[in-house]
């Protein structure tokens, strides 16, 4: 059984292993340093489809019929499947798992969407209430831009603190423990926290104090040291947030800078890519998670990671009506 | 160990208990047929916040307050909260939950999120995962009316088969089995369902086949009848889901017409308050379940039911896009 340490850390007795999983992602993230590492990569925006909004279903979809492929496995041989995205309703979801007929369990924590998933996908498999469980997730640059910010058409000036949200998603199948798979040992549940951000154009900022507490909160439950772990990669404070977050670990006694790595930072190169501060969007930490980390855990590069997936979790109403930006952070710590 | 049958219906083995529920409802709910079982009743839409969303993220953590009240805890004393609601990005939730501290996960489920966060609280206790959890959602008629359909101030005219989104929060508290308490003793995850509604005013006829669906699942799994329940009420399906309901599970060999109540029709009084259809929003189901339903058990007037709370899984864009609205249905057998 699961052992329980603080309220919301979990030490994992049974291990559940990620045994496939599948990226798919867009043109610019496709010329990116992970290219190699992606299933797929789109030429088209709207990957066949009518609106963005369709194709970043379809995204989802595509990750899933990948994943599973990649086990001879059809959607039926999955018990619950778990997803959420950035739109509202989660209509990116919703939509794409639709034709599936999966037992399905909506999730909204915007970018933290991938470690949320694979949190309650692991879960599942630990309490012996699913025999395969699949976590996915997505987002799209231009179904996002438009929502959160500006029309696309608008020709908006972008600010260097603003991020580029990824036109991507990505998928893992959760199954028992099995030798040489990478599995999940634990996880750290997120509380919200609200530090007083309220400029939508630097999200890595408003998500830093949440993934401050969520990391603090790990290495204080288990006893850990930075040392451990081979890579410490959050997903995605980019740039700024990133710093911040080195900083404030810092004065809390803990230093990680050597182990720190950003999905908003590794997915795209920042000298010739235009991203300003870096990726970001639910699509981003998937799919540099579902290819790059995973793949490097795989392949035995690294045997111990973790992985925070952190969120911001306003809305263009909350910020139109004087609210700040709250975020989460949702941590597992992924081996092999 | 919990037992699996099926894919997605599990017989709790631990039967987790609630231990403790608590709703806050409008005015309107206030005089509906439910009046004597709410915890509080509010007065103004408004309930002292300067808009409608900021008084649907007090409703949550008003009703949140009054469950930990009953029981004499604090905030402090929560290992998981699980909650959602149908404002965009869940802004009802995190900013109601902001000021908890307590670990946080998000779902996304429209009306279906009280079975949903319900049944992730359950099995959350079910697993070891936590000592103590919290299951919590709302709705806002002012908020989600001009979200989702017109202005209030357009003064559309509503069909006979619209809705009304209740003001309402519920919110229930679980920890291990309890003598004397009301446990949960099975659970199942609904699958999506579209079978080509794309009328926003009929959402009860577009929640039907998920419903239909879930409940066929679970007498199917646990070779259960429906005579062994004293309620099967289902949210919020209201007069014309409910009736298709009925019809289509007769269709199936599954007459559930003695057991069947609906939130939607419980909540409000048809023949006066002029709610056409009956009730809707993820409120109605929760301040229902978390009031009249649950006293009900703890007074032992009710010995078995099952509670299958329904969701509407569109969005105005993938309307606007001609898509039709799927919809979903999570179910819970609630004992003492």
């Amino acid at each position: 059984m699961a052992i329980q340490k603080g309220k919301s850390t979990l030490i994992l007795d049974n291990q559940p292993s990620i045994v496939a999983s599948a990226s798919v992602v867009g043109k610019k993230e496709g010329e990116g340093p992970c290219s190699k590492n992606f299933d797929m990569i789109i030429d088209d925006g709207y990957f066949g489809e009518t609106t963005w909004e369709k194709a970043e279903s379809k995204l989802q979809k595509t990750a899933v019929n990948l994943a599973l492929k990649k086990n001879n496995l059809t959607p039926n041989d999955i018990d619950i499947l778990f997803a959420g995205d950035l739109l509202n309703q989660c209509i990116g979801s919703v939509y794409g798992m639709r034709d599936f007929k999966i037992p399905f369990v909506g999730l909204y924590g915007a970018c933290s969407t991938m470690a949320e998933s694979l949190i309650m996908a692991s879960l599942f498999i630990e309490g012996g209430f699913a025999k395969r469980t699949c976590a996915v997730t997505s987002s799209h640059f231009c179904s996002a831009e438009r929502q959160f910010r500006f029309p696309l058409e608008y020709g908006c000036q972008r600010t260097p603190t603003a991020q580029w949200t990824a036109t991507a998603s990505g998928c893992a199948i959760l199954e028992k423990h099995q030798e040489n798979k990478p599995f999940v040992k634990a996880v750290t549940i997120g509380t919200v926290a609200d530090y007083g951000i309220n400029d939508v154009n630097n999200m890595g900022a408003a998500m830093m104090p949440a993934a401050n507490d969520t990391i603090l909160t790990f290495f204080k439950d288990t006893g850990h040291s930075p040392e451990d772990f081979d890579k410490i990669v959050t997903g995605d404070l980019s740039a700024v947030g990133s710093e911040l977050l080195i900083e404030s670990l810092k004065k809390e006694g803990l230093d990680i800078s050597e182990q720190h790595r950003d999905c908003g930072l590794m997915l795209y190169d920042r000298n010739t890519q235009n991203v300003d501060a870096g990726g970001s969007g639910c699509g981003c930490s998937a799919s540099v998670l579902c290819s790059t980390l995973l793949k490097e855990l795989y392949e035995k590069q690294t045997k111990n990671i973790l992985f925070i997936a952190t969120g911001a979790l306003m809305s263009p109403t909350s910020l139109q009506q004087g609210e700040t930006i709250p975020g989460i952070a949702h941590l597992l710590h992924i081996s092999i």
